[in-house]
């Protein structure tokens, strides 16, 4: 059941959390997410490094990420070395030492009905 | 007329069934689904297997799927060996013993207009 | 300015035209469509086949496609040989003689507030 | 933490900017957009060619971009040598002189609630 499917080194460059919106509950409160797949039999690290339009990238941020298992990593929660401003511009990298697979979604609930967009991530070689 | 084209695995790395939502009807309920094209001209079987945040892999599920035809599958219909739970985080790979093409849609009605988001999935080696 | 960039084949998996909807104009309505670029400069024809769950595909339909141009087709318009029946799944695939680029949008205002969604359709070899 | 990821062309093969919409401000205000990663050492010049389905290309379109930087590029905002029309068929290739990675993004606020969408671009070779 386990596979090896994906690529060490992806990019996303759309990144924006929005405010906070109409949302009552965490699911539909805006948000910005990476989703993340390690459909292999290895443990490894992710390291994701944010990127913006006038400052040095910020991060690594580091998350441990088990063999078999995916792990939807939210941008609002990113705080160690430092939290992603909100209504700002941003892009990323992510990267481990196995082979992922990395997909881009955003759930904007700024105005009364939610809007969702998704798109795979893009692969380094 | 029948083409070769596409991968025989693909994957997912956003999975996601929101609640049932305002639809009236079974198309503007909530649901999230893989589309799949087998342009072929070889009968196959779809395996797909979830991946879950914490705990070990579910499936593999198993379509029977002809040549030269599409089929639209809901994560909220599949059964076995068991269900895909509700407002949780998963992660999919696709897999025949053809060539097919996999991309990924969900349409979500809770909040009081729906919203929509695709994408290509990603296509193994 | 003008580029070879592209494939000569595509895939779209999903596809879908919603019921009208709440639109009051052409551009609100509910609608498939697919975006093609031809950059290059050559002419070429564009060929589509359409394919269903429970029958042999439809088309090809064809559309001249001059050299440094898009053209935006709805899956709504397609009429020779065949129009494409409404609240059906299907799937395409989209050739042409020369390198385009496709990418597949659907605008959906079966609610009162519209939703779209969009992604890069999957290039053959 | 730097970089090189992504392909020195890039083509969206959808273009298009809706009326201005219910936004009450810019951030919601109906736009299209293309976000571009330099993830890379090297600054460089991004060059954008706007596709039409009746007339030849505009542009390009030329912006600096500096190493370890994003810039979100509203087509709205295209000015020199000549503004996009609204209301129009639009597609786009995206030069630079280093790796890239781009990706396309259309907040649509023409009914009273936001619409998203958002796909990666196509890389050429």
């Amino acid at each position: 059941m386990a596979k090896t499917i994906g690529s060490t080194t992806w990019a996303i460059a759309e990144g924006y959390i929005p405010s906070p919106g109409t949302g009552t509950s965490r699911a539909l409160t805006s948000h910005e997410t990476v989703c993340i797949l390690n459909a292999g039999n290895s443990d490894t690290e992710v390291r994701i490094t944010v990127y913006f339009a006038d400052r040095e990238p910020a991060g690594p941020y580091r998350f441990p990420m088990k063999a078999r298992r995916t792990r939807h990593i939210q941008f609002n929660d990113l705080a160690d070395p430092e939290a992603i401003p909100r209504e700002t511009d941003f892009a990323s990298v992510i990267e481990a030492d196995v082979p992922i697979v990395v997909q881009h979604t955003r759930l904007d609930s700024r105005q009364p009905a939610l809007a969702l967009m998704s798109t795979i991530a893009f692969p380094g070689s």
